[in-house]
């Protein structure tokens, strides 16, 4: 198993943790140039705060951990691909690479509706590596879809 | 003086107090339907948060105090532009209206590099007034990025 299918693999858990609570579950881990790990949920409905997606909040912890704004030669694994809050966040961070699996062919802005993280006239762009695990979380996701209905 | 120009006196403030802190000077002031006011600056440095800007700060504290994600029929008063971060945060705080004074050609995502908030294909889109009490907004600016060179 490679790094990317472990942390991967640990974003998938917090998914999964999201969808018990109610939230569209999605997931994000958080490596740090040091090897520190974060992980959080996707959880704007329980944490009353439009801006907790999973990306959001693993970023607002390392910061808060590390005591810094920027988390430079951090690598980020999300679950779905990031929206366009999470890619500026991302971009804002200095995250030196993001992992996703799925794409968000709805609000997706790394690829499907913007490429926020390869535009040259933002101050920095990411490495980026998708499709992994994707089908994992696809299934979760329509799975989660499924029930709502 | 119409609400529009009082709130943005206030956001206009609110960047004062980020530029005395070292922080780039944007502030903003967020009504909630029922008329309650809030208000942030602008704080990544000193808050050690990426995602620490006016807007991001303002929804999320109007939200914790409402114990609510979405603050519909809100209008959000920023003095410049704002970038996709807070772009997407507004979308999916599903703001009503956003004001905003000065244009921020580098990041802005609201008429600048891009026009999230008149996306059809997002699932929001909130009504934008632009250029309310820009020049003085501006001229903070100018200021704050004079003194750091």
């Amino acid at each position: 198993m490679t790094d990317d299918t472990e942390y991967m693999q640990m974003a998938l858990k917090q998914a999964e943790l999201a969808a018990q609570a109610g939230e569209v579950p999605v997931g994000a881990v958080l490596v740090l140039e040091n090897g520190q790990v974060f992980s959080s949920n996707n959880a704007p409905i329980s944490r009353h705060d439009a801006s907790a997606h999973a990306e959001m909040r693993v970023i607002r912890a390392a910061c808060a951990a590390t005591q810094n704004y920027r988390l430079v030669g951090s690598s980020l694994y999300v679950t779905l691909e990031p929206c366009t809050m999470c890619a500026g966040c991302i971009i804002h961070a200095r995250i030196g690479r993001l992992v996703y699996a799925a794409s968000d062919p709805k609000t997706g802005a790394v690829k499907s509706l913007y490429q926020l993280l390869s535009d040259k006239r933002l101050n920095h762009q990411p490495q980026v590596t998708a499709s992994i695990m994707a089908d994992e979380s696809s299934r979760l996701l329509k799975q989660f879809f499924k029930h709502c209905r």
